[in-house]
């Protein structure tokens, strides 16, 4: 069976990176399997471990991070959640994609254990669409403008091992364009292999 | 304005590239533009020398050749026919795509003159699927359909710098794999590039 692969979508926040990875999972289930996290957060009622999440206590979540488990890891309020390496592995064994959406340094981490990993950087249509939407939030002043476009600059500067680069003007237009990546990777072997499916040698 | 790209179309005779080449190009006419090929037969009622073709004397297209004009030529019957590397050049240059359909060994030869080409090969569903078009064609007999799948085997062998591999089993599916190509590969990019756009530097 051919493996899958893994699929990271990063980009500044506020770029609109998680509704476009919601919206292309409604519209297209089969792309991608998803992978269940380890959580340090307490079960909500309904949650079964190992189905909606491994919840493991803060202890348990440091040990599987010294024994560096983790493909990334990321800090909401007051729990972490993780990406499990073996998780990933088992789902790209059984010929599923997975698709990661994580921080830019995440990316990076994610390409030196999975070589074949896939980085798509979602871009906003210009800078200032950018911080118009932080304003919308109505969180920031004109300083807090310049200095928020001083760090999207920064995060420009860590998107090198990214090799595809999508523009969210549209969501529609950039669901299409992440699922176009996802299907042509798809298409991407080795002449050697492909020979030995037909000819058996 | 960003460089168009090369798309090289291979794949067995039989398989179906052509009729794929024509479907892709009439749902999809934005995807890439066409180039004037050279040609030495004679125009046709209501074509025009650089509309339809640069109609050219043998002596004319020997020298076009001498001087290593082309891209790749090919015969039909008593006449040749060649795409100008100038002419692919011409239309990259403006931003726009080309796709080539062409034999296999003019794929890598493609590929030496615009390392950036991307090559497409296009396969049958099954090994048989292919030997019974042939038959369908009513002109092989067992021991002929042997040789031709020797032949295709020696095909397959110089599918080695191909990238994208395309089972054309339904033609509806076999073009939208191809789209799915072209559009992903329009949107790789270097982030230094990407940054530039957006900051200025």
């Amino acid at each position: 069976m051919k493996r899958g692969k893994v699929f990271v979508i990063s980009g500044p926040s506020g770029v609109g990176k998680g509704t476009l990875c919601t919206e292309l999972m409604k519209l297209y289930p089969d792309l991608a399997a998803t992978t269940v996290s380890v959580t340090t957060r307490a079960p909500r009622p309904g949650e079964t471990d190992g189905v909606h999440y491994y919840f493991r206590s803060d202890e348990e979540f440091d040990r599987m991070l010294a024994k560096d488990m983790f493909l990334e890891t990321v800090d909401k309020f007051t729990h972490r959640y993780g990406t499990l390496f073996s998780e990933v592995e088992r789902v790209l064994a059984a010929g599923k994609n997975v698709i990661l959406e994580i921080e830019m340094i995440g990316g990076a981490n994610v390409k030196k254990r999975i070589p074949d990993a896939v980085l798509i950087f979602i871009l906003p249509p210009t800078l200032s669409a950018l911080t118009d939407r932080i304003v919308g939030r109505g969180s920031e002043s004109a300083e807090q403008i310049r200095i928020r476009q001083a760090q999207v600059e920064t995060e420009f500067d860590q998107a090198k091992p990214y090799e595809y680069f999508v523009v969210n003007d549209e969501l529609d237009l950039a669901v299409e364009r992440v699922k176009a990546i996802i299907v042509a990777e798809g298409l991407k072997a080795d002449a050697c292999d492909v020979k030995k499916q037909y000819f058996g040698r």
